[in-house]
């Protein structure tokens, strides 16, 4: 990974927590930042880039990429398949 | 929305109704399904596209397009912007 891109992985925490942690890493200077997220944090994942597209950094950055996908988790035995999803956030060209 | 294409509003029920509307959409003819969903039935969206592309319909049909944005709902005093998605299922050529 670049120090020009990047990543954000959504969980369990509240969707604003995502939003400022993707703000920050526009702000120290990435050109891309990758929101990842797997199962029901998928349309967290989908909230929290529309926020910081729509709100946050109105004009300034743009969904390059979504790309969804499937992973298997979990120890042998007890394996699942779950949702993927990326979106890749990008600054515009001033 | 021409009789090639297929819509399905991914919302409250099992996601495997939604997997085999999709599927039946496929099998009545139909070349491409797009596959839309707001706030939380996002994940479900993403789900249902992966169930048919991975396991109902395996090497049949490719996500040809994902788009995610952000729509305002609600009556006037108690509107809200909810994230939305579509997922554009197409039948591989033969």
């Amino acid at each position: 990974m670049s120090a020009q891109e990047g990543q954000i992985l959504v969980g369990q925490k509240s969707v604003m927590n995502y939003v400022l942690a993707t703000v920050i890493q526009f702000h120290q200077g990435a050109k891309r930042v990758v929101i990842k997220a797997r199962g029901r944090a998928i349309s967290k994942a989908v909230d929290t880039a529309e926020i910081v597209r729509t709100r946050f950094l109105k004009d300034q950055v743009d969904i390059a990429d979504v790309k969804i996908d499937s992973e298997v988790v979990g120890e042998p035995g007890k394996q699942r398949t779950v949702s993927t999803i990326e979106i890749v956030l990008e600054k515009k060209e001033e």
